[in-house]
């Protein structure tokens, strides 16, 4: 399995409410990332805003042959990523990985999916 | 991080009604642009119907190193898109971007979310 | 805005209920194409299924410079599509189009959603 | 239609609970592969955890011109796969496929569903 250095990600949003039992349905945003390589993958993530420099690198670490579902709303260095507020995000890592985007939304009284696989940079 | 100058989206609807409180649980569809280049991107949108001529082109600009989700039910210039109707859009853009596709969906009591990244031109 | 020749949607199923008003709010898998070009395009879709031989061709056009989004629910030659069973699809066009999937499922008292651009042939 | 040998889902997650009429309703993620080609795809699927060495190969077959939609939860040999707990998955065939990854979540009253096409390999 071969995948991609560089993966963007245009939407994202932590939605500021959340409905049912925590922290399994508490809204949040993942970044789901696969490491098929036997070596470990550091991944640097630049997150995006509308109105302000973006801000980075979050560094993260996929083990060999691991996956990791981080989620957007624990972020915390160099600072936490503020709900209610568009944003988008670039993951760079120095092995080659796959990435795919999830938001569970539950505003409303029941829960929302999406996901896609994230679009590969060259 | 490399995007495309030219994404389309098949898939246009925006919802007649809603549900929830206003602005953020509105039915919308977004077009959440990603722009990491180091100078602005001047967006031009055209939008398709089934069944009279294109529409367009919807100037938009997403500053250098920002990310901007704009609501198709918020295009005005050069007209409003219907509500109800299918559509479909294409972006061009001068710079590199990438692009991605959500709609919310308010119709019924709960939200409902769609996503994918947008097809990129070549 | 240079499309593709032939799409794969490897997932389909119509759902064999419905909640919500008709006929917004029925069930249904969508195929939404694009087609920019200056020419109709002439669409061949073929009906994959798990227990028996594929079907079709079904005939579709999408006029120049315009969008089609096609209910799999409301295909009739040369058959129906049965509801509650696993189906795939291929979507073979005369001039370059564009495709998304999306599925309405209203089973349940609340609408859910899904969406992704369709897999582009070679 | 030509499809690829090699799939990845870095999004894999089997909810604990569901709410609604079995099986139909039930929780699952599916993996949807369409096999055009003539002659049958014998599919090795891995499946790659947080914490733990990765699982397989799951032995599966789609029969030449079928598509099967398998779900993760019904995976029984080498293992079951866990629920409430974060995977990903690697698909290979020896022959060209197409592969799209489902889920249908019933944890809360009302349904909600994401999907994507895979990650092709090279």
């Amino acid at each position: 399995m071969t995948g991609k250095q560089t993966w963007a990600i245009p939407e994202g949003y932590i939605p500021e409410e959340s409905t049912g039992p925590e922290p399994e349905m508490i809204s949040h945003e993942s970044l789901c990332v696969l490491n098929t390589a036997d070596e470990d993958a550091t991944l640097e993530i630049t997150v995006y805003f509308t109105d302000r420099e973006p801000v980075g690198p979050y560094e993260k670490t996929v083990p060999a042959e691991r996956t990791e579902h981080f989620r957007f709303n624990e972020f915390e260095d160099p600072e936490e990523i503020p709900k209610g507020e568009p944003f988008a995000s670039v993951l760079e890592s120095d092995v080659p990985v796959v990435c795919q985007h999830t938001r569970l939304d539950s505003r409303q009284a029941e829960n929302a999916l999406l996901s896609t696989i994230a679009h590969p940079g060259e």
